[in-house]
């Protein structure tokens, strides 16, 4: 048994919105923390670029410093919450190698070189924790890593950018442009002034990749997520979804299965706009609300809600992870540790199953349907239903929801189906979700 | 650091529908188990009372034994999944006293004696683990003990009874009464032949009192828990639930507040039927799911839907947590501590503030209206919208819903009401969730 110091010295790197609340938490909850510890937090200093910077009162400025790398230096727990691949990546590695266990919210990192962060740590023998990044404030992280370790994960489905959910939305309720969407998001502080790493999915795309690995126990690196973002969605998309009994989200989806075509076992990791049921508990995820369902061998359905972002979520998942680290100082004992026995492969994205809805404009005439509906047949797609708008000026509109199938069938009739002289446009081909 | 065993002895506690599930989970899984811990779990016996019942194939008959004691005494991990007060209680506490960790699913021992056994377990330096006692397969426990260890939190709302929330959906979507929803859910196996647990609401109170322990760091004595089961709910309450915007759900709600009357912190804790907005997340939950609502000082509101009984549900969780009561013999450490330090009293339940519906029926007069209106005025208690129902033989239907006041007041104003000539019955008073 380790002997129990009387307080652990923390540092916090980065004092932006997250870095200025994890501080407030680290101040306003001193005691809790210290009883559920079992030891005193010391903060010991906070990590900045800028010392004269405009800061919160909460964030003490004695405790300021430019030098990272010495506060590191004399830290037993370490908390990034600078963001970016450097030099949050040297700082972790450094702090790891020192001994210090580490606690980061770095989402872009983990999903572009967490297999080394994770490999050092275990080397090492000391905790990485990362709730934070995936999620917000929802710990599906430790119930992947930890509660369903026992059992089986077969399927991980997310809404894990508020952003998009949050323009998604108003897209559907206020009929907006995703344009004019997109910028009110960005008037409430919702969306960045450049908002590409939202809306073309780069963002869900590195949780999808972390949560991956995590349920998987496989390296999934980021540029094996195939990813398509909400740019292309239009507000007819979204009308239609409603229209058929769907609400429109981003969807992130991490599932094991088989490559039909080569018979391999492994795991496809998509991020794709997708036509969720009106009667899944994901439809219910309004707002910039997080979400994330994950469907197991034992346990069935789970799903997840919370807050996916903002200062003061985001700090309550780094202190539930620095409360779990601090207290393996106190007590002994390591945190579960990222593995990837299983080893499965990352299946090409059109390896996926599913179904999907077409939107065709044809040619308003007899005999259209029979040849759209033979293509289908032609590539082995069986047909759930079709529906048919109001035509308009010689223009009909045809609404296709397949059977279950493969992507590659899919791209193949849509491909098929592009070519025939009655159809004017392939309008929109999107995912539903739901066997 | 501790040396590595190879393998660890594991018994198992009772060889029912959990039971069974938690040993096919041992056998099948055995292999992943062995990556999460690092050491191999081995199945040393399934104590029984019957050696000779019949039993599903996966559990191997020459591991069975009624010797439960020497079988705790063999193991390093003793999962209990036998139910009822003894003798679980004594095998638990026989196991912590022999340095074995413990994971148990049994929410009526915690309920009654928790205490004695967190006090135990703290004692001896070992683990106790309960997920599956509180909602099944959704891993609350772990993310109020540790996800949240850094937070602060205010107010958890459950739907902890799949049995009550099966009923009360059957009675909203089928319109059928009480008793014929509670039959259709014995045939499904939903429901007990003696439902008693189930409807008058003590299953519900036992995992109230669990989480409201652990959310609030304080103990909270079964028999603190204000209890109201769901055999007074009538069509009527349920028709009425819908026509005024609401689901009605069984809620467990636990609280921080302040007794107005006397100025203490405290903890509230209770079941009762409740109104639920149709626009909350909790009243999405249909059928036997059970879901957690949780709100915090930062992370705000995040919510935990799964199944919350079952077999393979119930043994998802226990695995989970046997994998990390394994991790600690192999690696050293030890989970989280039940502790009380923050001690907080709970209240009397009529310190309660919230919103509630009255529905009356009062003579079909003009005044009626005005002299119920003037009982609430009298009390304090302010009026949030009032609805009347067409009158019947000159009988009139009142339904009024009160801004948040206590339920002291609400009481007072329902004795008033009762008092008055014109009010012919007081029909049902029911919580209504939300401000």
């Amino acid at each position: 048994m380790t002997s129990h110091p009387a307080s652990l010295r923390v540092a916090v790197l980065g004092a932006g919105t997250v870095g200025t609340e994890v501080v407030r938490l680290l101040v306003t909850q001193a005691d809790d923390l210290a009883s559920r510890v079992g030891a005193k937090l010391e903060l010991v200093g906070v990590g900045v670029r800028d010392l004269h910077a405009e800061r919160d009162p909460v964030v003490d400025p004695s405790l300021l410093t430019t030098d990272a790398r010495a506060l590191v230096d004399r830290a037993d727990v370490v908390i990034e919450v600078m963001g970016g691949i450097e030099p949050a990546r040297e700082l972790i590695l450094r702090a790891i190698r020192n001994g210090a266990g580490v606690v980061t919210a770095n989402k872009a990192l983990l999903a572009e070189d967490g297999p080394t962060l994770y490999a050092a740590a275990e080397a090492a023998g000391v905790d990485l924790y990362f709730e934070a990044a995936v999620a917000g404030a929802i710990p599906v992280v430790r119930a992947v890593r930890e509660s369903l370790a026992g059992d089986h994960v077969h399927r991980v489905l997310g809404i894990v950018n508020g952003t998009t959910n949050y323009v998604l939305g108003k897209m559907a309720t206020e009929g907006l442009d995703l344009e004019r969407a997109v910028e009110e998001a960005q008037a409430l502080g919702y969306a960045e002034a450049d908002p590409t790493a939202d809306v073309e999915g780069y963002d869900a795309a590195a949780k999808a990749a972390i949560l991956a690995s995590l349920a998987f126990h496989s390296r999934v690196p980021l540029d094996a997520v195939g990813r398509t973002g909400i740019t292309g969605v239009t507000g007819a998309d979204v009308v239609w979804a409603e229209r058929t009994g769907h609400v429109l989200k981003l969807l992130a989806v991490a599932e094991r299965t088989v490559d039909e075509l080569t018979g391999t076992q492994g795991v496809l990791v998509g991020v794709q706009p997708t036509l969720v049921p009106a009667s899944h508990p994901l439809a219910a995820v309004t707002g910039s609300f997080n979400a994330v369902f994950v469907e197991t061998a034992a346990a069935g359905q789970l799903m997840f809600l919370g807050r996916g972002a903002g200062g003061a979520p985001t700090a309550s998942a780094v202190l539930g992870d620095v409360v779990s680290v601090a207290r393996h100082r106190v007590v002994g004992g390591r945190g579960p540790v990222e593995s990837s026995y299983a080893g499965l492969p990352v299946l090409p994205a059109d390896a996926a199953r599913a179904r999907f809805q077409l939107r065709l404009d044809v040619a308003d005439r007899p005999g259209v349907l029979a040849q759209v509906a033979a293509a289908h047949a032609e590539h082995g797609v069986s047909i759930e239903a079709v529906r048919q708008a109001p035509s308009d000026e010689g223009v009909a509109h045809l609404v296709i929801t397949t059977h279950t199938t493969s992507e590659r069938a899919l791209r193949a009739t849509v491909e098929a189906i592009g070519r025939l002289a009655a159809v004017r446009k392939v309008v929109s081909v999107l995912r539903v979700e739901g066997a």
